[in-house]
């Protein structure tokens, strides 16, 4: 997968016509966005399929997919038919549910990231204990993509050397969470950022600036 | 919550057609529904309003929300817009993750679910170990409502004793997973049924020889 500029953008907004603002601002510097559960019960999986039609860039739908493998399989069906390149899958839930989403993933030429850990406060209270864990299990299950955090570089280091050079990681927590974009880039093949690009009075300068801040 | 008949049925189908086929034939013995995100992917969450006011039934949105604290409210915030009456949640995302659902519930009158541990083999891997841990987080929040598994009595019946006698806890894994109803009820106040029911030639029949078996 290669991200343009680096950068995945979060549509976190609440409407598809929202969406549809923002990317007629940036898709000239973005091929790759990230949706969520608010948009898509909101405005339904139409909302991925839309904004996919739109600007052609690929969707990678963060569902943090954590239920038994048989309902997986169903959220992970209904997701890559609505047209979403990629979908975001919790690991904790064990390597049967992931392997759902994988074979689902792969029937539709789709791919999967695993979630080995978060970025927010919470998430050192249950998941940090593991998540090199589930990112070895990562390995074992020969999954490419995972989602490490850039508000932890020490531990984002960590998950890079677990999965290696050749895995592709991408990192949220950039931006209103605290992770900077450039740090996170040394062991992160992407960043995510929404809020502090689409939030800004400005969001074509604010995307700008932290593509001004990478090195490409 | 009073569960009629301490039977919630699972309603895991594609289509709102289906689930209020299935509805206009078992309605009469239940009072209470449990709708995933398969079904909500398909139909939107108006297929939570739809089958609540056909009904008059309590539904629980069994979406195992599983985010960061912001993406979590709003999760809640369109699951109870909708008319949810319960969300199910999980805990291994950290209590500020729980707690945001908690307190958007609490703003629209509902209630959370504390999922603790699930009902398929994976759940062994990272979940079981923390399980008890994270119903002690719930209890220690102040939740209610709880949800472990049919198929590990021995474990059901050790979060029961976590969460005390007065709080609700509900168990899915009875039939198609291997739980029995009437051993299940034993430390769960109701049980979450699902497959064995609808998919059954005569679903009417299916339910009614599951509530003969269980002492109500």
């Amino acid at each position: 997968m290669e991200v343009k500029n680096k950068i995945i953008l979060a549509l976190d907004v609440p409407t598809t016509r929202k969406a549809i603002e923002i990317m007629d601002n940036l898709s000239d510097n973005l091929n790759t966005v990230k949706i969520g559960y608010p948009l898509v019960l909101a405005e339904g999986l139409e909302s991925v399929t839309r904004i996919k039609e739109e600007y052609g860039c690929r969707v990678i739908c963060d569902f943090k997919v954590a239920d038994i493998p048989a309902t997986n399989e169903k959220i992970a069906d209904a997701t890559f038919k609505a047209g979403a390149d990629a979908l975001i899958v919790h690991g904790f839930v064990g390597e049967d549910s992931a392997a759902s989403c994988l074979e689902t993933a792969t029937k539709h030429g789709g791919e999967i990231f695993l979630l080995t850990e978060m970025s927010h406060p919470g998430a050192a209270q249950f998941l940090q204990p593991v998540s090199m864990d589930i990112a070895r299990m990562g390995v074992k299950m020969g999954i490419h993509n995972y989602v490490g955090p850039s508000t932890r570089l020490d531990r984002l280091k960590k998950i890079r050397n677990i999965i290696g050079e050749d895995s592709f990681l991408i990192s949220p927590g950039v931006g209103v969470q605290g992770g900077d974009p450039q740090d996170t880039l040394e062991f992160a093949n992407a960043i995510i950022v929404g809020r502090s690009i689409y939030l800004d009075n400005d969001p074509v300068n604010a995307l700008n600036s932290i593509i001004d801040s990478i090195e490409l």
